[in-house]
């Protein structure tokens, strides 16, 4: 057994995520790691708070960024809010709706499935009807934006048919977060959670979350425990929380953390509402480059996420094939289908410093000399 | 709101983790992002899945990196391992073994505990009475090291009793991997975690796990389902798993991965005896040094952890201020008593790349310093 260090290549990321991380977020994680607890540490942290309530436009003061990656953040979410028994309607249009229903069953809640087709928005009307025939359902969950089929959904309408229906809501943002408008206050979203390596541009392994003061009440009122001892973000709050005093849970992958320091002041820099209308843009310069070489949509237009443009593999092309040629001849890394759409669709990501001009122009540049192969 | 980037002090970190991480792993971390599902990638995880089959001196199929820390690590092998109304006898002689009960109790199966002091080894003779007492008692579960003291318990012995009594062993190897002897396949351990920022000096948010095919078994042959989605092993082993195909399950942390790989290959390269010899002389030299001070360890001399080195706060030294001193100037950062012996206690970290003869020298001259101030 002799190995080697390892010494990745460099690649173009525009697959699903993790998306092209900055020499600026590289060079912040590499700074010396200090202790979880120290001054300076937690300093920062409550910075990294801050700017996570400026990504998400919340004011809520339990935000924090969880310990783990976007699944653990979804799994918070269900399991500080849901208890066995609970009705939560799901929204499933890709395969993190369906991961949704997933968390709620294996913690004993029902979970009452709406439906829509893969590669749409989910259907506002399904919801309505799913509302109205589910008077004791508690919560409403959906995806903001569906990283496995590329779709947006109309997250403020969904927010507000959940509170005319007395529903708290649990939102998906792994991969809207930074690329679309989200508006955590505003649409009065209760619980929702990201992950850092999409639009962020941050290293995989890390979660922003984030509750309304009606959610963080729901959490600490329960009347079964959390199931989970790691994702109880009641004690969590201890250590994040407020002024003062820091109570140890478990040890905060520092390094991680100052590397979405890092990246939130970036996003901070730009503004995030630029950032929305950067990544609009680079995707309307692919979506122009893409209709060139005949390549077609799955998502209809006014669904579409700008960050994850899914499409149809052109007859005749050999997905793994095309897939390898782009790795290996420039370096460039898009997506597989996912699911139901695996073999059928490649997934081109355009999200936080990939959503750069020379990334489209390269992606189109050489995805038409791998289908001329 | 205007933040800068943040630049942490260089700390020398002789607290119980993290604990100090060389530069070359720090530069490891700071390699391009390459995707989850990249071929190089996938060859660089089964090179960390060799390295910490040596490592735990195993041979288990299961054994991976969980993409959380190592309380994470815990939870995963008491929810894919334990069933509802499962009796688990839990070893308590610290913070950790407490955790321990509080997983077995929040998913609903009954935890037999047993008591051991605080600063004292599992106590063998009231394991054997309870294992006597429950026949029907499926696993034993035990911390090795147990962090919050510095007292290290007979792991070997505990094992055998285990196998003895039809009893699967959950064992927490969180700050003992790499700084003592510890060997999971000669012991028979079926399900071990670890954290990657005591004597492995990574970075902290990684949790090396390992599972015996016994246990792999028995994640597999429930009767009921694994109660976190994220943490379910069996799903994760089609991403770790085998040769071939890798199925998506979540996004791995990839750099802290890179991170890791480098740790593991430095301890490859020192030979994990070696590290094993190099905690133990550090600590001699610390504690020849600690007596001369007049200061006294909690933890009789057979029991300690050459790790982590617990002592008692001398008489008229005042607790926050020492630790403020070393921190302010030394820039040394030492632990805080934890749990029972807050307020009492001190935590001297000799893990990993901190145990060096120059960390022991100024840990010894600096206490001296602030004890005079």
């Amino acid at each position: 057994m002799t190995f080697k260090s390892f010494n990745p290549p460099e690649r173009i990321l525009m697959g699903p995520g993790p998306s092209q991380v900055s020499a600026r977020v590289l060079s912040a994680l590499a700074r010396p790691t200090i202790g979880h607890l120290d001054p300076e540490f937690v300093r920062m942290m409550d910075e990294v708070k801050s700017l996570l309530q400026y990504a998400f436009k919340t004011k809520n003061e339990f935000t924090i960024a969880l310990s783990a990656p976007g699944s653990a953040g979804m799994e918070a979410c269900f399991v500080n809010l849901v208890e066995r028994g609970d009705k939560v309607i799901v929204c499933r249009n890709g395969v993190f709706g369906g991961r949704m229903v997933e968390n709620v069953t294996r913690l004993g809640a029902e979970a009452i499935i709406v439906d829509s087709p893969w590669g749409r928005a989910v259907e506002i009307d399904k919801v309505q009807a799913a509302l109205d025939a589910n008077p004791d359902a508690k919560f409403l969950a959906f995806v903001h934006a569906e990283t496995s089929t590329g779709a947006v959904s109309d997250a403020k309408t969904l927010c507000k048919m959940a509170q005319d229906n007395d529903c708290l809501t649990i939102v998906d943002a792994v991969t809207s977060l930074g690329g679309v408008e989200l508006r955590v206050d505003d649409w009065g979203i209760d619980a929702i959670y990201s992950g850092t390596q999409k639009c962020m541009s941050c290293v995989p392994g890390i979660s922003p979350v984030s509750f309304s003061d009606k959610a963080v009440a729901v959490a600490k009122n329960r009347k079964t425990p959390i199931q989970s001892w790691f994702l109880d973000q009641t004690l969590v709050m201890a250590y994040w929380g407020g002024a003062g005093k820091r109570s140890y849970h478990h040890t905060a992958p520092v390094n991680s953390l100052y590397a979405l320091h890092e990246s939130l002041l970036m996003v901070q820099e730009e503004g995030i509402e630029n950032a929305w209308a950067r990544h609009r843009a680079q995707h309307e310069s692919l979506a122009k480059g893409l209709k060139k070489l005949g390549i077609e949509f799955i998502v209809p237009e006014d669904e579409r996420l700008p960050q994850l443009n899914t499409i149809h593999i052109p007859e005749g092309a050999d997905d793994a094939k095309v897939r390898s040629y782009l790795l290996e001849h420039y370096n460039l890394e898009i997506g597989a289908g996912l699911g139901d759409l695996a073999g059928k669709a490649w997934r081109i990501g355009l999200m936080g410093h990939t959503a750069q001009s020379e990334n489209v122009a390269l992606c189109l540049a050489a995805l038409e000399d791998a289908l001329n192969q």
